[in-house]
């Protein structure tokens, strides 16, 4: 049996943090909170959820509200392992007093991508070109004055891939039937590189970002985390100062990934996620403090830890399903044979293109760190091709 | 709910691994066995035991043969949390055809001081000098060969302090009555320092040792760890390879914790625990691969990992109950604002002298991450002079 931190420990002082969700990051957050004796517990329709290694977990969905409710009336804090609760169902909590870290104030800025478009324009961070869309010929309309392909975005619901697609002329009534009618359009921008800033920011106001890391999406899809990342000094300084100040600007509780586009000297906002992050897992080796001890810091109000590198360089590589669908436990011998590749498996039934883990390696250059994490990962793909093989858009 | 890995998921090929045992070691061995997605279950009385917050826990008393022996049949490798199953019990499994690692041949040197003293000095190792004694004259005449004070220990069953007594001329007979008829009494030797070599060993016969450490100990309780240990070079080199040949000479599949005496060139092996062990909880955070995965690497006869360190100094504190049973995690506020302290709570109810937890700080130097994991550790700990309230023979 697992400690149910619902029921137990009636006298710790320690707030109960309760995730909605239980896929990779609430199994990584819970190891992160049984490290500090932080009680945790997810909600989750699934009790064989990737965090049912570590964390118990209360069955049930969660985009029922009176479900919803009652785990968190079993907890202290609200949080969230992903982007699929209706954002009224976050603020009906929080109307009836249960502290959601981030707020829905906050959190729909990553649950609503036209929300986020809009509301990072008004606040005044550089973003693509865009417009809210509801049919064909709005794509077509904004595609006339930002030239094809564009790029296509459901609102919300989105992860995995799944929700954006590139979309060329005479495609659009396609990509209004396959992502629905509530559209972000998007001019392709013709960037330099891509990076990614987490931020975390306390109730008590104190943030902190970590070092900014380089994106590479095969297909579309994390594929791979370099650190540092692979710009001037001035516009990693110039990305970090963008993280803080949206961070402070939608009042973030918890941690926060910013993607951003790197166009010349300028930086533009590409996705936002309001929890611990793919492009944050080298974290835990490559940081003084880990992305997900870092987001139960900052949503139990407690003092957040240094961000500071632990090595010259870190890279992380997605372990992802190959097509045949192979189990990368059966190859962890193979995998582990790489020195200084540090293997973490979610626990997820493989499918092609699903994430079931990940590689991070240390080393003294990024191209070390690159190679030894592409290796091992490579292993657990089974093929180094299959790296490649996946859509667009992921973010989880 | 907790997912039980003896029930659920047949078709995975990764074996699984069952710790008698659910205390920290076991919290810290789960924590890695859900990185590598190694199912990962403990056996222990406590339905709330450490370990709890991370495994799944059956039920039940680890002493109770047919209990142990349905607990072994739900799993694919046995393996120890801590040193009170009789070895009698472990060669039961052995016979009924679980693989139990270390094997009993191996647990036993660690089970029973007496055992492990005997097959040390047959092996050639040197050891301090000793005597196996049952009664108080054994003691005294012990004693009248080399001296006063000796150290009594109980063959079996000491842990946390218990089963040490440091005794004077006119204390045999209060030592016997306190610590029982099997005893292993030993010269107190004059040692220069104390030093500790973890080494890890798989079936296939692949063995590393970690980087040698220094221990303080305080009243005979692990109080402090510092890497790299504060020896000569060839001394640590000595210290690694007697840590080898050990290993080898004993048959070892999983980690195994040597803590030496340093008198002059000479090394004398104190102790022995065939299982992860708190001289070694800074590999979580000091060296690529921690002492709990590469536990479960070897248990599992999965490649080793590296055990080279990530930092140039590490240092490690316990946290210790107070006299007045505080709950350390009132205070992990004030001991997370410390930067680089790396604070583990092991869930544990507060009782004065008992290990509840850790801190772990990587450095420059030893005396900047000793600093800063002792002022973390002080922290937690309500006051500094109650990291020197403890009682000896602490090994845990």
């Amino acid at each position: 049996m697992l400690e149910n931190p619902q029921r137990s420990q009636p006298n710790r002082r320690l707030r109960r943090v309760g995730m909605v969700g239980g896929g990779q990051l609430a199994r990584m957050t819970a190891a992160a909170a049984a490290r500090l004796d932080v009680p945790f517990t997810v909600l989750d329709p699934d009790p064989h959820c990737p965090a049912s290694a570590g964390a118990h977990v209360v069955v049930g969905d969660p985009l029922d509200a009176s479900t919803l409710l009652d785990f968190a009336n079993g907890v202290d804090v609200v949080t969230f392992d992903h982007e699929r609760v209706p954002i009224e169902l976050v603020r009906g909590l929080e109307a009836r007093g249960v502290v959601v870290a981030p707020g829905a104030a906050t959190a729909q800025m990553a649950f609503d991508k036209a929300v986020a478009r809009v509301g990072l324009a008004e606040l005044g961070f550089a973003v693509p070109e865009f417009a809210i869309v509801s049919d064909a010929a709005g794509i077509d309309a904004f595609a006339s004055r930002h030239g094809w392909p564009v790029v296509a975005k459901s609102a919300r619901g989105g992860y995995d891939g799944r929700g954006v697609m590139f979309v060329g002329p005479g495609e659009s009534a396609e990509a209004v039937s396959t992502l629905g009618a509530e559209l972000v359009v998007e001019q392709m921008v013709p960037f330099d590189g891509e990076i990614a800033v987490l931020v975390a920011r306390r109730a008590a106001g104190e943030i902190v970002p970590y070092p900014p890391v380089s994106t590479v999406q095969r297909d579309g899809m994390c594929a791979e985390v370099t650190c540092p990342a692979a710009v001037a000094p001035p516009v990693a300084r110039a990305a970090e100062e963008l993280a803080i100040r949206l961070a402070d600007a939608v009042g973030l509780v918890g941690v926060m990934a910013v993607e951003m586009f790197v166009v010349g000297e300028q930086l533009l906002v590409n996705e936002l996620a309001t929890r611990p992050h793919n492009t944050g897992h080298h974290t835990i080796e490559a940081c003084v403090t880990s992305q997900f001890e870092q987001h139960l810091r900052a949503v139990l109000d407690l003092p957040l830890g240094s961000t500071a590198l632990r090595a010259p360089a870190a890279a992380m590589y997605n372990v992802i399903g190959s097509p045949e669908a192979d189990d990368p436990t059966d190859r962890l011998a193979e995998a582990l044979e790489i020195d200084g590749a540090h293997v973490h498996l979610y626990g997820k039934q493989s499918r092609p293109g699903r994430k079931l883990g990940h590689v991070t390696a240390l080393a003294a250059t990024v191209d070390e760190a690159r190679s030894i994490a592409a290796r091992a990962a490579e292993r657990l793909n089974r093929s180094e091709c299959e790296l490649s093989a996946c859509s667009v858009g992921e973010r989880a």
